[in-house]
């Protein structure tokens, strides 16, 4: 009886970073934000299914969560499930990212782990080219000036993820904390972008912006960022900060106002911007929007709001592509983690092994023998 | 600045089998009953959070599911999840076995993913040691005779687990599988029991038994796997296969007779032999018994139910024991899966350090410049 061995391929960080080295940033942001754009023009509820996450939150040993978001695709035959930490005093206590995350790919025909990636830089990655995506059918098509407000890891793939998609001349950026707003132009420095960079403050910001996304680790309960503020009649933001109940990052006059639109409604009624909404209030979601862009073309022509919380569909994608790349340039390792017997119902067959090792061993006995000695 | 790589403790299948065969298999056991022993009689519910599992069930492209079973463990903060595959056609279609499993154990200090093992085997012997646990505080001391209905992976654990606790003479075994009851007696030989091995039907299983284990694939709605049958006033059954909701294997009239006691009572009353039964019929859970012996006397003098549907506490021990073992004989791979930038900020800072690679070369130019040529 023989038995298939159950492989898991295993990509570390430094496979992630070489396939990002090779491919270039540019042209994985560019294929990312194609990819995904795809992936909700044909988002089918039906057949992909996402239930809302759920995990442990917990004020000790430091304030933090733990969350999984799963995803079953059952025309693909796979579960995903992104594994997410969020743990807004890792940068300051540990030097560690705020998000720390790995995404598994499980195989729906056996159960089978088929693969385990970082998911640390792939959900940065993945909810920059989200935004960009949503900016790009939602905002001013001749929009020109993005603000941030929030400077840690997730502004970074912000910008250069709406950069891919609009010629982009100022960024406006703003974050509370002084180091991270000192650090932030050498922080983008490598994007090589031909933008201007100026440190202002929210006001300005919110006044002068085409674009904004907030990305801030606001606590809970203190929100908005801002109260009424003038702004563009066209402005479009990306709320990516709010997840988590009581988190909210935008002003309730502002949502009133504009088209509203999440990336996950059952989440983002619990845990994003629409938490402060009535179902009145809310737009359709992004895929349903971008499924049936005409019906909703005076989106473009006023405020706009992409309610990001994170849909595992965006995970799919990211970590897809990441293993096709894997795959093309043999990286990462695959590793039997999954314990299979050669009688799948005999769990202690490998106690046999090794005696079927000795017996059907080849070595002369008389060279054994000297091994032995 | 300098960042603290996050590396994660991988053990392959052979890790474990080579701690298996290195311990002995005889000498793990008993050490997972003691361990386990102790984690039910100190389980605090305010300290280690265990809600009840979900995950997707589905008929395409196989009959399966594919499950999360999370713990919290506050004081020794960490987040243990089981992910477990249940496909019974496994074995026939793929030779694999009907669980496939991985069990993860994540750092709340951080979110960091600390280790990863393998489920299959170590849900197997967890399965086993937490029925030898139940079994030795809920039968009859002199209990000899042990019923076997389902001869799959599982039961090879459970005559194992429960000969460690148990004086066994007799074991009668059944299973409406041929080839899985033919391959039975071969399937225990390692074990290197004195045990008188008797495949008989289940009608004598259930009259002559002083402990039973069922664990079938039965179908959802085809239980129970007998009816009223006349039993030994102080029979103990372990009820291991009802895991979904509408599957059972015991008679309502057994189970109302008897002392049952659930391992986790708000998933047994979903997926478990509890499912037929209401609160009042419903001894206290496993650790609540356990814990408060005196109590409950009357349970070994009575027949008795060990409603065993799996605690994710019995998965943070099991794992706790193989992750240790790998630290001392220095088993298992350490990856850095977790994107972790120098700074934490700066997810793209990977791009510049291959500059910095080059610019603090050590190789001298001129032999550089050999090597290029």
């Amino acid at each position: 009886m023989s038995a298939k061995k159950l492989k898991t391929l295993v990509l570390s960080a430094s496979d992630i970073e070489e396939i990002v080295r090779s491919v270039g940033i540019d042209e994985i942001m560019d294929e990312l934000i194609e990819k995904m754009t795809i992936a909700f023009k044909t988002y089918n509820k039906d057949k992909t299914k996402i239930p809302v996450r759920s995990g442990f939150n917990y004020e000790q040993p430091q304030k933090g969560l733990i969350e999984w978001m799963p995803l079953f695709d059952k025309e693909k035959n796979q579960v995903i499930v992104k594994m997410v930490g969020y743990h807004p005093d890792n940068p300051n206590d540990f030097q560690l990212p705020t998000i720390v995350s790995t995404i598994s790919c499980y195989d729906t025909k056996t159960g089978h782990l088929k693969g385990l990636t970082d998911g640390v830089f792939l959900t940065a990655l993945r909810t920059g080219a989200a935004s960009a995506m949503a900016t790009k059918v939602m905002s001013h098509p001749e929009s020109s000036t993005l603000g941030l407000i929030g400077c840690g890891a997730q502004s970074i793939t912000q910008l250069h993820a709406i950069s891919r998609v609009f010629k982009l001349k100022k960024v406006l950026y703003y974050d509370n904390d002084i180091e991270t707003r000192e650090s932030f132009s050498s922080r983008v420095a490598m994007l090589n972008l031909d933008i201007e960079l100026v440190f202002t403050n929210i006001k300005e910001i919110v006044k002068d912006s085409d674009i904004i996304t907030t990305a801030t680790s606001i606590n809970i309960g203190e929100g908005p960022l801002f109260d009424q503020i003038e702004s563009k009649s066209w402005l479009h933001i990306n709320a990516v900060g709010s997840d988590f109940p009581g988190k909210t990052e935008l002003p309730l006059s502002f949502l009133k106002n504009s088209f509203v639109c999440p990336d996950f409604l059952a989440q983002a009624v619990v845990e994003g911007e629409c938490q402060q909404l009535d179902a009145s209030d809310i737009g359709p979601e992004f895929f349903e929007y971008i499924q049936n862009k005409e019906k909703y073309s005076e989106a473009v022509r006023q405020s706009s709001v992409f309610d990001s919380t994170g849909l595992p569909l965006e995970d799919q994608v990211v970590m897809e592509m990441f293993l096709a790349y894997a795959e093309k340039m043999k990286l990462g390792q695959e590793i039997g983690i999954e314990q299979v017997p050669m009688d799948a119902k005999s769990p202690y067959d490998f106690m046999y092994m090794q005696d079927a090792i000795v017996i059907k061993q080849t070595v002369p006995l008389e060279d054994l023998n000297k091994k032995v000695l």
